[in-house]
């Protein structure tokens, strides 16, 4: 029956943590399917399952084979699956488990972050057409040769969006521990607001800066293939925030949320000869430890001869490229390189800033009047990107949640 | 290199019940590497875990499907196999897991005691060829359609004899954390003896008469295609037991173990008439509601009018049962019926007997001196079994056990 809706739910690790919550996911899949919709179901490994098996291998191996990381990780969500597939029964209602190999989920081979290649649609039609409710295991994937592969810590939630995509689903729908996504992290800042409904730009400039609501590749999925996504509470029915492609009544508001990325490092350099083969040599050097730069700056003087440079890195690199960095100012004659071993950067994020003017100023006075120095401005179309002292950091969110009054839904985040 | 030997290592559960015996495992797999075998290892779930699992299903639902318990169960080999693996990687060597699924271990579609139908050589050939240690998931199999099944509990066995089988290997060990088959349970007859040699014959018997020491279709595999089975323990280099083709030795001892198995019920059915039509019924009616019956024994007497008939079931079918005869009993006229709700029987195996005259009679001289009441007695081609009164076991096992000097490692289980 075509005319069906068809809805992909998710439900995450703290969605199925033991024997109760499983069933409280299952009568939410056997509610959807009693309005007449077909199902499928995307969960994830039970509770601290994932951190438990890797905690596992640590003690066996120093140096686990991605290969073999894949076999053993996979085996949570294949006992969530199966257990899923039992309180549905038990519910009265016919469901199936499907792992990827199973399913027919291809990846590519890259072990421990394989990406989607192609979904087969013929077991999973085959089985709803039987008014069957799919459970697919997230996570994992199987490439040509019939190996196991997984697509990332959290990826889950992109194996529901690319099913969601795949099966031209009418919504994905993302069961958390939370009810939503907000104008800030909540336990940060008090009076943060659940979001309604964000544009995907904004969901993975979220994801970007540091917002662990949702894995980005499953946000690129439901924009690439229009789906809405609904990230909810598996614990009520209140709606909670729906990503979406962008709306007119979206750009309204200037800012729609803020985020605070801690563990951080900030690195300047002072009077370096301004030769473009310097700089790659510093960021190809720096990449060889695998270190992720972000923010970088840099500014020219003394008539085209020296420059400053400055980027962000993650904490925990902190002492590697220091070490690099240090070898380098002696080798070419850099004046100086500070090392700031623990920053904070704030971002706030708005496809309404691409309409909206003064939306940089305001957050630089807002934070000015707290106080706060700003170490590094960077800027993107939809997000402004503050980098401030470690101590600055949360106060520096809340600075600027308020400066745009984020918790007022009336004319929330206006620049003006 | 077709010249190599090849070997197949299989570990249970109490032998990769951690990071440390799994390393030791692995060092013994390796060790045989270094030695010029060719190894294949086979790897049951870490400890309990498979009755943890077990647990889950019964708090998610009352009756798990059979298909979704597989599901569900054949993660914890999944588990096993990859730290395994990553163990023997951690040791330097070559090593590579492989599901049923990735190996071709293909099964009838009979969910949780599914039976092995075909093996593909072509992938573990290949692995073994680059010489690397190929470790496979005990226990689990894959239908034609694809789906996950699994041989039944304790059928890790199954798996590495069924492999050993098709690959031909030279020997198949089952590392366990008793270290051989022995004359009696040693916790019941302390004097009980470790057994070198033992026939395939044997070995079946005792299987069915209680001893839980080997999976009995492992067993079948390894007499099918003349496969040495050795039986050893995972924690020392000693000699334990050799599970092989009867040699003309073995005929010199009359009895090669004794056995208890408690937990039985008896009925005894007194003065029913003989009807063949009426002992088909009962154990039809019996059957419904799926009781294994055991040693029934029947004799005729008052000029062929009338029969007794006795036979021994699970003590946990002992209530249902009663139901059934006692019903019987009222509709067809039955004199009497008798139940012993909790019996014991114990069994004296041994090919010797084919050869030797007089062991039966011993058996129950030795019973008798003990002042042991004999309820029932069922004889085969290399066994005989004698229901006791429960309480009376123990001290029947040790009493037959000393009467055929299995302690005695010269002359012992002659019947003279």
């Amino acid at each position: 029956m075509p005319s069906m809706g068809l809805i992909v739910q998710k439900f995450g690790g703290t969605s199925v943590g033991d024997a109760q919550k499983i069933h409280r996911a299952a009568r939410r899949a056997i509610r959807a399917k009693l309005h007449g919709q077909r199902v499928v179901m995307v969960v994830s490994a039970m509770g601290r399952t994932t951190d438990k098996l890797v905690a596992l291998a640590r003690e066996v191996s120093s140096t686990p084979p991605k290969r073999e990381l894949d076999v053993l990780l996979t085996t949570g969500e294949q006992v969530s699956i199966a257990l899923m597939a039992m309180a549905i029964h038990e519910g009265g209602h016919e469901a199936i488990s499907l792992t990827a190999a199973q399913l027919g989920l291809m990846t590519d081979s890259v072990h421990t972050r394989a990406r989607i290649q192609r979904i087969e649609r013929q077991r999973l039609e085959r089985e709803l057409e039987k008014g069957r409710i799919v459970i697919v295991a997230g996570f994992q994937g199987i490439d040509q040769a019939g190996e196991i592969t997984t697509l990332g810590r959290g990826a889950s939630d992109t194996t529901a969006a690319a099913l969601a995509a795949v099966l031209r689903a009418d919504a994905c729908e993302i069961y958390t521990d939370v009810d939503g996504v907000y104008t800030a992290d909540p336990r940060l800042v008090p009076n943060a607001r659940k979001i309604d409904r964000i544009s995907y730009d904004e969901m993975l400039e979220m994801a970007a800066a540091g917002a662990g609501v949702m894995h980005a590749r499953a946000i690129e999925f439901g924009m690439r293939f229009s789906v809405p996504i609904h990230v909810r509470s598996s614990l009520t029915d209140v709606h909670g925030t729906m990503i979406m492609t962008e709306t007119q009544g979206m750009e309204a508001i200037a800012i729609r949320s803020v985020t605070l990325r801690e563990d951080l490092a900030a690195i300047f350099i002072i009077g370096m000869s301004n030769d473009p083969g310097l700089v790659s040599t510093l960021f190809s050097e720096i990449a060889k430890h695998n270190i992720v730069v972000d923010d970088i700056i840099r500014n020219i003087y003394d008539n085209g001869q020296r420059a400053n440079i400055g980027f962000v890195i993650p904490a925990e690199s902190s002492a590697v490229a220091r070490e690099v960095t240090d070898r380098l100012a002696k080798e070419h004659g850099f004046q100086s390189v500070e090392h700031h071993s623990r920053v904070s950067k704030v971002s706030a994020i708005g496809v309404g800033m691409r309409s909206h003017s003064g939306v940089a100023a305001k957050m630089f006075q807002a934070l000015s009047d707290a106080g706060i120095e700003i170490h590094t401005i960077s800027t993107s179309e939809i997000v402004i990107g503050c980098v401030v002292s470690s101590g600055d950091g949360p106060r520096a969110l809340t600075a600027v949640h308020d400066a745009f009054e984020l918790s007022n839904p009336n004319g929330a985040g206006d620049a003006t």
